[in-house]
């Protein structure tokens, strides 16, 4: 039985231009933490990630989906959670200020995450060996598949997982050998080209094999330069990403994209505006084979249906504290499995909640295991702070999600 | 010089049925009102429209925006208005929760259409003559165009303003005869058929020339039957409209959709998720020659720019009071007079504003006078309510843009 929530405002100043981007000069890393509480003594910790004062707007609508758990049974809530998360997200109060996005979706994934944090923890598991336990059907329970009835229905979900599972063991390998990591944090926007080169350097020490760069600058020259000293430094076979954070309109995209070809990136991330899927598709085709990685903006499946009906993602980065939690992201991965298409999640939550749910996507519904993004600036602050050894995440073994944070556990429920 | 501004928190429960839709049984339409203050006494009014307990964010996140105002001068911020949209759209500690929707989005709305507001009363004119008094490069120094750059330059904007300038006399002609509205509160979802009946008649006998109908009941004979009884009491030359309220999947508004034109309705307004720029185009497809409106929720220009370039949606109900504010209503007004769309903006604000801005859209930029939803449930609250004979708004006349509320203009600056 669900015994109280607290919703908490969790603000990280970072230093010396640490999450600096082409949009965020000082970044201020912000949790809505939601701590569910049953009456046996767990407490379930679920995050949503902002960035700076918003954050109380998101706290507030967090106290109200979290109050409607309370006096409630979480085992039969998470038996039919797409139903329950349905419910929730078409509440009449807070329906019109998004639907499905912005302030309220935010709140509702910090709320979905409580609920699975909470659960594996009952369980006394960690989240991706819960996800793993469960069956196509009650996996598929879960999810609220709304709005995708011409591309995935349910009987199609549970097939797909089904397919899976009987391959799964030629896939549970990765849990000794851990899932792969990038570096985001050698190519902050504000770092001089010293600092740059530097970090390039101690990634490939630290044995990472891919690596991030902020561009967008107002002079694209900029981005070219620092472009080719990342390449110079790493050598032709590290996989390189560049990453615009929306700062250019469609026609700068095509101009900037063509030049940055030269350097071989891995994908260009967020070259336009989030919402503009059309542009996207136009860029795709003017830049092909360089591949478009979006999702970090994306709030809803719905709208990363449409990105993956038009052909213009070569990577999914949908982030599970950005739409609707846990249960949205594993709907949109089955999207993104549907269409053949990796899903390379943004870390809003510092990777402690992603290093599950890239686990279950690459074992439980057959993703490649590519890589997944790490950045360590908040790890001192989590409980369990996620551990990556040679460039690789190990699987977290803690029993819940891993986003327990030390400033907030202090508190009673 | 803009002295203070007072964000209000203001609610009007509907009685009997009214403002029921297919997701808002027990509607409360609720307004976010920014007053703005200068220095000579002028109070500028700016709403944005929400349905309930969630409009207490938008209220906190307004009072952000909106003491970004306070020193400034109004007629400097208006000679550049674009770019200060566009910096506080982009405001780093706020970006995160849209970028330009939901919450967030909704505020920057109200605090607009405050200066908007306040900007006519100090030069004594009705908001719709103001906009008409401004050169085109005046008017396109209001905009924010970006974003929008492979569609709409700065110089095409111009070009289409100057040119519709041309030809303006021959449409002035409507300040007198009156906007044409159409009744939306003939057919809400809760009325009974009684009632939705005897609506119709009357409805008639107040001159309007088009009503509209709420569907999207769980059972599609529902919708049917209540649709039939409408065009049997208006008979065939009165326009009727039905609207979903976003209730249907792709394939139920693939099938109810054409179940539906039997009854010949004018448009099927919001038939599934507002954020599906791809399902509507597969549906217009199928439905065709039946058009779709779609606008109510969507929230940017970003958006409207793709429902146009997929040639989907026959009509954009763009609402001031949800995009943000009356600077990005007349941008995406522009992009749909570049695509050749007519512009019937759905009325959060009950018509008091927007009577200003299809003023504008018709005698301003050429775009046709086809007619303007009307809701009447609120008016005994306004200072100035909008006044309808024979079924026309009659053109407003006091300054501003007529949202001063009786209940919000009792407080002092």
């Amino acid at each position: 039985m669900i015994k109280n929530i607290i919703v908490k405002d969790a603000r990280f100043p970072l230093k010396g231009g640490a999450g600096s981007d082409a949009v965020h000069q000082n970044p201020i890393y912000s949790y809505t933490v939601a701590c569910l509480y049953d009456d046996k003594g767990n407490c379930g910790t679920g995050l949503a990630f902002t960035l700076g004062a918003g954050n109380e707007l998101v706290c507030a609508a967090a106290r109200f989906y979290g109050e409607k758990l309370i006096g409630k049974d979480l085992t039969e809530i998470m038996a039919s959670f797409g139903d329950w998360f349905r419910q929730r997200s078409d509440e009449q109060q807070f329906r019109w200020l998004g639907p499905h996005k912005g302030v309220v979706h935010l709140a509702l994934a910090a709320v979905t995450n409580a609920c699975y944090d909470l659960w594996a923890k009952q369980q006394q598991v960690p989240l991706w060996k819960l996800l793993l336990n469960l069956s196509p059907e009650q996996l598929v329970n879960t999810l609220d598949l709304s709005y995708l009835e011409e591309v995935l229905s349910r009987k199609e979900a549970i097939d797909m997982l089904a397919e899976a599972s009987d391959s799964r063991n030629t896939r549970e390998q990765i849990l000794q050998n851990g899932y792969p990591a990038y570096d985001t944090s050698a190519g902050w926007f504000n770092y001089p080209d010293e600092q740059l080169e530097a970090n390039c350097k101690q990634a490939l020490e630290k044995g990472f094999r891919a690596l991030k760069l902020k561009v967008g600058s107002r002079n694209p020259d900029t981005d070219i330069r620092r472009a080719n000293i990342v390449r110079n430094v790493v050598g032709p076979d590290i996989k390189v990403m560049v990453d615009a954070n929306q700062q250019w309109n469609l026609p700068q995209a095509i101009s900037i994209g063509k030049r940055l070809a030269d350097i071989n990136p891995y994908w260009i991330e967020e070259p336009t505006h989030p919402d503009d899927v059309l542009s996207h598709k136009i860029l795709a085709d003017a830049l092909a084979p360089l591949k478009l990685a979006v999702g970090e903006h994306v709030p809803n499946k719905v709208i990363f249906k449409n990105y993956l009906q038009t052909g213009c993602a070569g990577f999914i980065q949908v982030d599970a504290v950005r739409v609707g939690g846990v249960s949205e992201f594993i709907t949109v991965s089955l999207l993104c499995k549907k269409f053949g298409v990796p899903v390379v999640p943004h870390v809003g939550d510092m990777g402690q909640l992603h290093q599950h749910l890239v686990l279950f996507n690459h074992i439980g519904m057959g993703h490649e295991a590519l890589f997944l993004e790490h950045i360590p600036h908040l790890r001192e602050y989590f409980v369990n702070p996620a551990s990556i050894v040679d460039g690789h995440y190990q699987t977290p073994q803690e029993p819940g999600s891993s986003c327990d944070l030390l400033s907030i556990n202090s508190f009673a429920g």
